[in-house]
């Protein structure tokens, strides 16, 4: 089918989870979670056919990101059925008003309607975010990655068979056939089609839905977070997070790219940093950090002299900017010009400094001593995500079944009509 | 200046008023309120020579709304004394937890930043949106109709002295001052600069902002608004709303456009419809309205051919498309390919037709027994109006003060970093 037949027919289905109840959407979720795993052998066997076209083709990480077995099969199955737990989003009422007309207002949150999700090669994405929208009232449209796309088909004809099996139209999850970049933006330009867009991907991906999407899309992901030690930092607790935002996992948004540093402690505290990450993960034979570092860091430690370029880099990679600074505000100076406003973090003891640093830094999400890390979906109470916010219209930061809906104005009267 | 130049100024004036307490943000207002009564002089001279260059160039209902007299200066500045009593939507701590690592989550509202707004000839929005931008913390950028300049820049300017007098960075209310097309094209593709543009004028200018803005963007405004007159209806009841909802102001988005009609009731009640809405009023001397009619409706009672473009047009005038539908499921479907989802109304004594048409349709208000002439941040107890979303990301139906805000996360720790 082509992707305007694909459209259409999501669209007259996205009726059909608007009107579910609570408990048939739970019941059809747990029938795609039993799905998954009743034909995981399809879905290995498709999985095997990706990854030897894929050989070569992509790194090794995307490669591993690929791969499937039934191990990942039943923990997709069992984030399905963590969604069936969550709260229903749609038909909570809001706000309720009485106008001095005598209307009844209810403000009531309703679905999107048609939801298009642009991903990459993760085939988790294609289970969770048509379980995400089903739970929250939204037909979806997915369109995965060309490397993964037969993975990703047999995981959503599961799915879609399980909604057949239980009389609902299965172009509730639609899958976008043609994977070339056409299809993009067919669905970046589907006015009247798709109410939401949400691309996941790298930095190309999103700038080409903002600069191209006449749809209402949300910029997910790109994140270079920051984390500044203050002049008033206990630096053990610097180290300890700097080192976990940095190497915990270098390839997430919510990983640290830039370092800045009080000047009035540099001297003492770059050394130790060279130390902790560099010369320390050397000796226990890990991947060492590298430090791209500004001319004032290099007078105290040696290192790549880092580009202006460098602290405007999302590195996903063993690789820190680090940046010495005055004083907060300069620190936070910094932030604005060059952050993604994802995550930053301030390490001080001193609390004017940490409110100065909140109160200014425009980031989805702002930490005092702890690690840019937490900023997830799971990590925030919201039981799931549908990706990070670096926006501020809708949704900021960590998006979950809530951020899937949109509200409207029931009112109700007795004949009024309006006088002035 | 250029409309970059202003941009840059409005960009980094924009920490100013997301930083001002409530009162100093009060205080700032009822400024700006005197100012527009102190310069009234000014105001007035600037409007007049705008009327005498507009004159014979757009029509004279155009007219009507650039012309400023003493009692409209005073109008503005006490819609901005009301502004100044709405709570601050800034601040609010929308949710707080506390996380299993013991991370202190507070989820807290904040000003969008820069909002950029293009509308047409009305110089009281110009006075409007600079106050509810500033109640809500942001700095505006306003990009008034041509034809409306000279009055607006003195409107501008007369409440930008007000915040100098109180050492307030005059360019948290900025005019663009370039009035060819070209500045609102800048305003839709300043990425970085802008972070919520609200185009308030007609479908062309919406059009336009959808197709080619970058920057997050709201549509406002344009209304084909239906009322479905019920089999179950009270058809006095009907008459009256849809008296009031055509004519009552047919220039506003919130005028019904459509009207349909269950075929069982077609025949008794169209002919009530057409004594109401064209003979009683040509008798009473009062504009009659156009009934363009269905095919069904002409079997009935006279009136012009209705053309399917009809039921896609928002006449905004003394005109009334009218279709013979079958029941409350053919009137839904109606309104699912005509509708622009602003308010749409049933007109019936049936619960269940209540229920399936506020269930199905659509709309950012759904109306029973009630005129869609409500739909107004007035009526609703926002206390203000910024426009009319008929989108659904971020704000649908009236946006006031809470919708010029957006959220970010505070996180506060002890040295908290990720273990899995």
């Amino acid at each position: 089918m082509t992707t305007q037949e694909i459209l259409i027919q999501a669209k007259n289905a996205a009726q059909v989870p608007a009107l579910l109840t609570e408990g048939e959407k739970n019941k059809a979720l747990s029938a795609m979670a039993d799905a998954l795993e009743s034909h995981a052998g399809e879905i290995l066997y498709e999985n095997r056919l990706d990854l030897e076209a894929a050989r070569g083709v992509i790194s090794s990480v995307m490669l591993d990101r690929l791969m499937l077995n039934e191990a990942r099969i039943r923990d997709m199955a069992d984030g399905i059925r963590a969604i069936v737990k969550l709260p229903d989003p749609v038909g909570r009422v809001l706000l309720e008003s009485v106008t001095k007309e005598g209307l009844k207002i209810r403000k009531v949150s309703v679905p999107m309607g048609v939801v298009a999700i642009i991903y990459e090669s993760r085939p988790n994405v294609t289970s969770d975010a048509a379980a995400l929208c089903l739970k929250s009232g939204n037909a979806c449209v997915l369109r995965g990655g060309r490397e993964a796309y037969r993975t990703s088909r047999a995981i959503a004809e599961a799915m879609r068979e399980a909604l057949e099996g239980l009389g609902i139209d299965k172009a509730v999850v639609s899958m976008v056939e043609d994977t070339s970049r056409q299809s993009s933006l067919d669905l970046m330009k589907a006015r009247g089609f798709v109410d939401l867009l949400i691309p996941r991907g790298g930095a190309g991906l999103i700038r080409a839905c903002v600069e191209n999407a006449s749809v209402p899309c949300i910029e997910t992901g790109t994140g270079i977070c920051a984390v500044y030690v203050d002049e008033a930092a206990d630096t053990d607790m610097a180290l300890a997070v700097i080192d976990n935002a940095k190497t915990q996992r270098p390839s997430v948004c919510n990983a640290e790219e830039t370092l800045l540093v009080n000047e009035k402690i540099a001297a003492f505290f770059l050394p130790m940093l060279k130390k902790r990450l560099v010369d320390d993960r050397a000796a226990a034979g890990k991947q060492p950090v590298e430090l791209r570092l500004c001319e004032k860091a290099l007078h105290v430690i040696p290192g790549t002299p880092a580009s202006e370029e460098d602290f405007d880099t999302e590195f996903l990679d063993y690789i820190l900017a680090v940046r010495v600074v005055a004083d907060v505000r300069e620190a936070v100076a910094h932030i604005a010009k060059h952050s993604t406003h994802h995550s930053e973090a301030i390490i001080t003891k001193d609390e004017a400094a940490a409110a100065y640093f909140t109160s200014r830094v425009d980031s989805a999400a702002v930490y005092v001593n702890a690690s840019t890390r937490f900023t997830d979906g799971g990590k925030f109470g919201l039981g799931c995500e549908m990706g990070i916010s670096t926006q501020k219209l809708h949704a900021r930061g960590p998006m979950g079944l809530e951020e899937l809906t949109s509200y409207k104005y029931v009112i109700t009267g007795e004949g009024q009509v309006r006088g002035g």
